[in-house]
């Protein structure tokens, strides 16, 4: 399978799993069926509306295709549908949100590298297309972006973006950098949600 | 008259009552004077500036024009002089925010048709156009966006601008289009609040 | 100094500040490490982000030079480390805040006159990139801005940014209009919390 093939797939797996988180968020608060339509496309397609944006590629993928905002509205729907189902999924969601947060990860790192951005920069902008749908879903909920106090969340994309444009600096070949971080984003994610890995805190009031 | 004149004046109320919708929402939380222009002018004018950075057209229209920042900011010094008044006319301001909602709803669809942004994306931009100043407003008043749980609001939006664009597909006019859809949109959003018209919701859990 | 010289000067400081600033938000609200990190960055940075995005300059300079990021991430590391040192300095922070706050506000107004918007949409832009950092600040911490309802703050950058511009019109000489401008915007916001000046409400239920 061919690099480009592969992150297709991905991308579409992602915009539909964090499609499903927005429209899971929405269902939580009781939102009608055409609120949880727009949380759910929110969520699946901000995170790179923001990167084209910040790269200069206006308008963004998510308006010239089709495929970004068919997809996360399909997701909507699934979750309207099979509301009590996907609940009783809790593990695959998460797992399947791990999967988006690293591809996006690393995609949006890939596009920033060759949009010409510095590797710094590009790493910042691959970490906020992974984490942009959360924060606007939260935000819309009014509720605290849950990447600000859920451990290793933002550092797992951080690390995958990261791990990506090393391997590139050292000249590893694209498709094996890209899975690589891939893997290495979601492992993190995975194993620190198994065990409870948690990063330094600053000291408390009591 | 002319569709470009119609368009024109239809957006300069529909920013003086995005701007008013802003102010109250300021006043109400009891903001100081600076607190309530600076809602007034976000809620006005954010949907038209989102839309142009979607379609790469920065700098957006509110910043090379002078008219819409004086009209929102206008509209947040008549919510501060006439609170009273204005909260009396409680039933013409939903009016007017419907009209805006509609106007918006149809104008940025039509712009981004004319950016050659295919039909569904042109539907989005143009959902976004008529709430995102809606959404800022409500997201700077930490409150949850009413779009999002108040039924038959965004929908009305996404009535217009498909409308608009369904009907050019079939080579209606672009005057005769514009009208109809935006009444399309206003009258929805009226009749939704006249009969009190709900969407589906998820099961609850009582 | 030249002028340049000076503004990158003061956007460095203004930065670092304005990472402090989230750094100590997220601090209080107890986020881990990398929580803390993200909002020292998105404070510091936002605003200039948004000012670039509106211009048409994308990618940003935050993206496009190293230096934004890094500043921005040492002003949260420095927060993390240094936590009871920093609140304890409570005036100073508020001192450099107001620097940051003046010198945004002016190199907004600066660079989107350079763009060729006119004067008022310039000024626009020079409110957005001052207080832009603090109100994502405040919404990714659930927060009602502080900007609405904190008396003479926007007004400050606002201040500042007229000034910059009506000097610029009669032809006052670059440095001396920018000094001038910062040094009106710092002292107002300084002498507003000093004296607890406040502007007009509008009258309340009581």
């Amino acid at each position: 399978m061919s690099a480009a093939l592969l992150f297709t797939i991905l991308n579409v797996l992602g915009t539909f799993v964090f499609g499903l988180s927005g429209a899971m968020v929405a269902i939580r608060r009781r939102f009608d069926l055409f609120g949880i339509l727009v949380l759910a496309v929110a969520t699946g397609v901000a995170g790179g509306i923001v990167r084209d944006l910040l790269l200069g590629a206006a308008p963004p993928e998510a308006l010239r295709s089709t495929w970004p905002l068919a997809v996360a509205s399909l997701a909507g729907l699934c979750a309207f549908l099979f509301t009590k189902q996907i609940e009783r999924l809790n593990r695959p969601v998460m797992l399947l949100d791990a999967i988006g947060l690293g591809v996006f990860a690393v995609a949006g790192c890939r596009k920033a590298l060759i949009y010409g951005i510095e590797p710094p920069g590009a790493v910042l902008l691959g970490v906020i297309s992974a984490i942009g749908g959360g924060v606007l879903r939260d935000i819309m909920a009014a509720e605290v972006p849950r990447v600000l106090h859920e451990d290793v969340y933002a550092l797992a994309a951080f690390a995958g973006a990261v791990a990506y444009a090393v391997c590139l600096w050292f000249a590893v070949p694209e498709t094996t950098a890209a899975a690589g971080a891939v893997l290495l984003a979601v492992g993190l994610r995975l194993a620190s949600v198994r065990f409870g890995w948690t990063l330094p805190r600053p000291p408390g009031p009591d």
